[in-house]
C-alpha cells in the first residue's frame, strides 16, 4: 500500500471519535418513541421504546462497572435474538469494555477456547443455554463472574453466577459515557472454520459505525422501516441490523430463539408488525417462504430479506417476488468484514433492460463491492482477473471495516492470511462488466495447475450428469511439475463401467483438454465428514502419491 | 470535552484513509454506466457517463501537476454548475491538492482576499466569469496560473492565462492516485457573512466523506435516483449532492448556470430526465413550481426538494404536496458545517397521527440533528433549555464535519466563536419533545436582558399586527444593570399617535412585564441597509446612551 501522503491541514473536528455509544445517545434523543417488539426465552412477546428501555442500558453499564469490567476488558455473551441481548450490545461497550460474541452452536472445547483466548472476565448466559457453559466452567478459568439472564431464579451448578435482573435493580445507571477512541475494540467474533481453532476478529468504534452507515444506504433504510433480524445476534453482529435500526430511528423486531417450531410465531411477527427489512440464511428463507404462503399472505411489498451465507436458489428469489412482491437481496461476507462488503441490489435501469431469465442469473450473484470497500479477484499468480464473468480468481478484501489482522496470531502464522493488506477470502470468484461477482469455489477447493485454475465443483457436477455416474469428487493432488494436477473418484450406477475416454469425453463439453484429470477411480463410496460433505483432505492424503 | 480513553486495540484496517478518491474511483467501478447530463455556459446540453468522463478527470489531475500544483496546494474554482465543476471536484484533490470554492457573487474586495488568504497559486474560472477576475488580477499577485474554462479562445485580459481544455489535450493522465491522510483539506469555502471578512473553512476528506454517508442516509439516495443540483456547487460543496450522487451511483444532470431566463429549461430537465433529488432555497422553488403548474404537470411522485437558506413557507410545502405529491424537505446547516445537520423528514407515524395543520407546523421547522452530530440549544448561561417548543437558545454544534476553527484565526479571535468544543452558530432556536428544532432569531438580534433573552423579531411582529403600526424596530440597548434592554423604533399610520400604555397592554398578550421595552420612539422612517433590511447597527449606534 502506497504510504499516506498528508496534504493542507484541515480546520474540521477530525478527533471527533466515531463511537457506538453516541449512536444509541442520539438514537434514544432523535427517536425516542421508536418501539422494540421482542420476545424472551419463554417465547412471550413484549413492547418498548428506545427512550423507555434506555435506563436498563444504562443500568446494565453501570452493573458491569460495579462488577470490577474495566475500559479494554472482555464480557462474553451468549444469547438468542433478545431484548437483554440488544441492551448488551450497547451497554458493554459502553464502559469501553468489549462485546464478546460467543456462538452457541460451537462445539465445548472451541467454545471454552474461545472464552480463555478473549480472557472474557465476565461471561453472560442465557438460561437456556447455562446447560452449555456449566460444562466448560471448569476449563475457564479467568471468568470471575458469571451472570444469568433470566426471568428469576433457576437451578444451575454455576460458580460465582449472579443474575443480570438482580445487578441491575441494585445498579446506579452510568453517569457519564467515556469518549472511547475510535480505534478501541467495541466487539469481538471468532471464526468458525472447518480447520484449526477459531480465529479472533476484534471490531473498532470506528470500523462497526461506517459498516453501520454503509449497509444502512445499500439497503435504503429509513426511520419508516421495521427491522427485524433473524441471523443470530452472537453472528457477526447479526450482519449489523440492529445497529443500522438505531441509526436510522426504524423500529425494531426482536424474535429471541428462531427454530423450525417457532417459524409461526416468527412468519406472523413478520406480517403484524409490519416488517420491510430482515435477515438470513436461504435455509431459513426456503421454510417461512412455505409457512407464508401456507397462511395465505399475499402482499409484502417493500420487504427486503438479506440474504447471506450460501447463495439462494433462483427459485427462492422468484418465489419471494412474485408470490408476495418481496426482494430477496443477495449479500456476501464474512466475520474478517463485519461482514458485509457486497450487495446484490439490481438497478431499475437492470431491470427494465433485461429478460426475467438474465435477472434470474443476477440474483445468484452476490453483488457489487460496497463503495469504500477495495475488492480485487486475482488469479494464482497475483494479478487482477478480466471483468468478463468467466475467469475467476480468489476475492481479496481491503477497507476500514476488514480485519488486518487475527488476535493473538503470530506474525509468520499471519503471512499467508494478507497480501499488500488485503485480506485474503479463500473464496474464488468471477467478476462481470457490471460489477457484479459470483463466488464459484472455497479456494482450498480448487485445483492450481501450472499457474491457473480448475473448479473442482464444476467438474464434480459435470460429472454427476454423465448417465453412469452416481456420485463424484475432484481434489488437486501434488504433482511435480504443473505443481497439482486434477483426481477423480467416481461412484457408478449399479452395474456400470467407465473408460477414461468416456469420462473424457463427457467433460470435453465444458472443460479444455490440458483440465482433464489424467487419473481416476472407481469407488463404493467415497469418504465423508460427519455433516456429510466430501472429505477432501482425506481423499487427498489417500492418493497423496498418485502423480508423484 | 472529556479526553479520549483507550481501549482494547482492535484487529481490523483502522488505518484506512477515508478518501474522496476512493469515492469517484470506486464509482467508476460500480457505476461505469451511470449517466451525466450536463449543460454548458452557452446553454447546450450534453451526456457522458462517469466511466467516459473519468478519463478527463485524470487527465485534469495530469495536467495541474504539470502546471506545477502539489499536494496541499490550494487551486481557485469560480463557475456554474457544470461538467467541467464536476470534474474539478475530483481531480484537483486527486493530486492532494484543495478545492477552493470561490462564491462568484463576493463583492471583489472579499473575493480578491479570498484568493489572497487561501494562497491559491492557480485559479480556474469559467469564460462568462472571467470579466469579474479580470477586475481582480492586479491584486491577486500569488495567482501563477489562470485557467478559463471555455469551448474555444475568448478575448480577455488576464495575465498568464492557458485554457483547460488544450491543458486537457496535453496532459498525461494521473497515474497513481496519492494515498492522502484523511484529515487532509479536501476543498475550502468562505463564508459570506455580513460583518467583518470572509472566514475560510478547509474540509477535510474524512469530514466531506461522512457528510456525504450522513446525507446519502438521510435522504435515502438509492442507485435509482436522478440527483439535480441548483445550489450553487460554489456554496458549500452544493450542500454535497454531486457526492451523494458518486456514492450510490445515481444519475447526475447538472444544469449549468441558473437564473430567472433559464427556469423552463430547468424544469425542463427536471420532467425529462426525471429528476428525484434536488436542492436550493425557497426564492428558486416558489417560482419554479409556477413554472412546473403552467407547464401542465400535475405528478412529480418521487421528488424530494432539499430547502434551506431560509424557512420555506408552509404554503410551498403544501403547494409541492398536493399539486405533483413532491416533498419538499427542509434541512439547516451553514458554511462551517459541510452544511447539512438537520433534515426534517417526518416519519409515517407522525404523518398518521397528525393533522394537516400540525404537519405543516412541523415543515416549518429544521428537522431533527443528523446521527452524529451533537447538537445543543444553551441558554444565555450555557444551560440547555428544555425540549418544550418555546424555550429558545442558541444552537451549538459538535461532529465530524463542523469546524473547529477557521484559516489562519488568531486564538483570540476564535475565543468567542467556540465553546467547550462546540461550535457557535449564532443562531437562536427552539427544540420540541421530536427533537425538531425550529429557528427563530439571529443570536445578534436577541435581547439579553438580565440572563434572560427577548426575541426581537417576535417583538416587532407583535407590534405591526397593532392598527396604529406601520412598521416597527425592536433592538437590545446597553443597559447598566440588566446588561440589555429592549427599546422599539415605530412608524405610525397616517396621523395616528400611540401612547406606551397602549404599546405594553398590546405586547402583554405574548410578551411578559419584564420583556416589555421601557422606552420607545415614534420615527417617520425606520433606518434600512441597502437590501432594504432594518439596520440595526445604525439603530443601536444612534440610540445608544438611551439607557445607561
Amino acid at each position: 500500500m502506497a504510504a499516506v501522503v498528508h496534504g493542507y491541514p484541515s480546520t474540521m473536528q477530525d478527533d471527533y471519535q466515531l463511537s457506538m455509544g453516541r449512536l444509541i445517545r442520539q438514537a434514544v434523543r432523535a427517536y425516542p418513541d421508536a418501539e422494540i417488539v421482542h420476545r424472551n426465552s419463554a417465547g412471550e412477546w413484549g413492547r418498548t421504546t428506545y427512550r423507555e428501555n434506555f435506563d436498563r442500558i444504562e443500568r446494565a453499564a453501570g452493573a458491569f462497572a460495579k462488577l470490577g469490567v474495566e475500559v479494554g476488558d472482555r464480557v462474553g455473551v451468549m444469547d438468542w435474538n433478545s431484548l437483554r441481548h440488544y441492551e448488551l450490545y450497547w451497554a458493554i461497550p459502553a464502559i469501553g469494555a468489549v462485546f464478546t460474541q460467543l456462538n452457541i452452536r460451537l462445539p465445548e472445547d472451541d467454545l471454552h477456547y474461545v472464552i480463555n483466548d478473549s480472557q472474557a472476565s465476565v461471561v453472560v448466559v442465557d438460561e437456556t443455554l447455562v446447560p452449555i457453559v456449566e460444562n466448560i466452567a471448569p476449563q475457564a478459568k479467568g471468568v470471575k463472574t458469571w451472570v444469568i439472564l433470566s426471568e428469576g431464579q433457576i437451578d444451575h451448578n454455576l460458580p460465582n453466577a449472579v443474575y443480570y435482573e438482580d445487578l441491575l435493580a441494585d445498579a446506579q445507571p452510568l453517569d457519564s459515557w467515556p469518549n472511547i477512541s475510535e480505534t478501541s475494540a467495541f466487539a469481538a467474533g471468532y471464526t468458525t472454520g472447518t480447520t484449526g481453532r477459531p480465529k479472533g476478529v476484534f471490531y473498532s468504534h470506528r470500523s462497526q459505525y461506517l459498516h453501520t452507515y454503509n449497509t444502512a444506504k445499500d439497503l435504503s433504510a429509513s426511520v419508516d422501516d421495521v427491522i427485524m433480524p433473524i441471523t443470530p445476534m452472537f453472528h457477526v453482529l447479526s450482519w449489523g441490523m440492529v445497529q443500522v435500526a438505531v441509526m436510522v430511528g426504524a423500529k425494531l423486531v426482536l424474535p429471541g430463539q428462531f427454530s423450525a417450531e417457532t417459524l409461526g410465531e416468527i412468519t406472523g411477527a413478520l406480517t403484524d408488525e409490519g416488517v420491510t427489512v430482515t435477515n438470513g440464511v436461504p435455509a431459513i428463507f426456503t421454510p417461512m417462504f412455505e409457512v407464508l404462503k401456507s397462511k395465505g399472505v399475499t402482499d409484502l411489498t417493500g420487504l427486503r430479506l438479506l440474504c447471506g451465507g450460501s447463495e439462494p436458489p433462483a427459485s427462492l428469489i422468484q418465489s419471494y417476488q412474485e408470490t408476495f412482491n418481496a426482494e430477496v437481496v443477495h449479500g456476501y461476507g464474512a466475520t474478517e468484514t463485519s461482514p458485509i462488503v457486497t450487495v446484490n441490489r439490481v438497478t431499475e435501469a437492470m431491470r427494465e433492460r433485461m429478460s426475467q431469465e438474465e435477472l434470474n442469473a443476477y440474483g445468484s450473484k452476490q453483488g457489487k463491492a460496497s463503495v469504500n470497500i477495495d475488492l480485487k479477484i486475482v488469479d494464482g499468480l497475483g494479478n487482477e482477473v478480466p471483468a468478463d464473468g468467466e475467469t475467476s480468481g480468489e476475492i481479496l478484501l481491503k477497507g476500514p471495516w476488514i480485519t488486518a489482522s487475527y488476535h493473538g496470531m503470530p506474525e509468520e502464522e499471519l503471512a499467508d492470511k494478507f497480501v499488500d493488506g488485503y485480506w485474503r477470502s479463500g473464496d474464488v470468484a468471477t467478476i462481470d462488466a457490471h460489477g457484479f461477482i459470483k463466488i464459484t469455489d472455497r479456494l482450498k477447493d480448487v485445483i492450481k495447475s501450472g499457474g491457473e485454475w480448475i473448479s473442482s465443483i464444476d467438474m464434480e457436477n459435470a460429472m454427476i450428469g454423465h448417465p453412469k455416474v452416481a456420485q463424484a469428487a475432484v481434489v488437486g493432488l501434488e504433482h511435480p511439475k504443473w505443481d497439482e494436477r486434477p483426481f477423480m473418484l467416481l461412484v457408478l450406477r449399479d452395474g456400470e463401467t467407465i473408460t477414461k475416454d468416456e469420462i473424457d469425453e463427457h467433460l470435453r463439453q465444458r472443460f479444455a483438454d490440458w483440465q482433464l484429470p489424467e487419473e481416476f477411480e472407481v469407488v463404493d463410496q467415497i469418504p465423508a465428514t460427519s455433516v456429510g460433505k466430501i472429505d477432501k483432505k482425506v481423499i487427498r492424503n489417500q492418493y497423496q502419491d498418485r502423480y508423484k
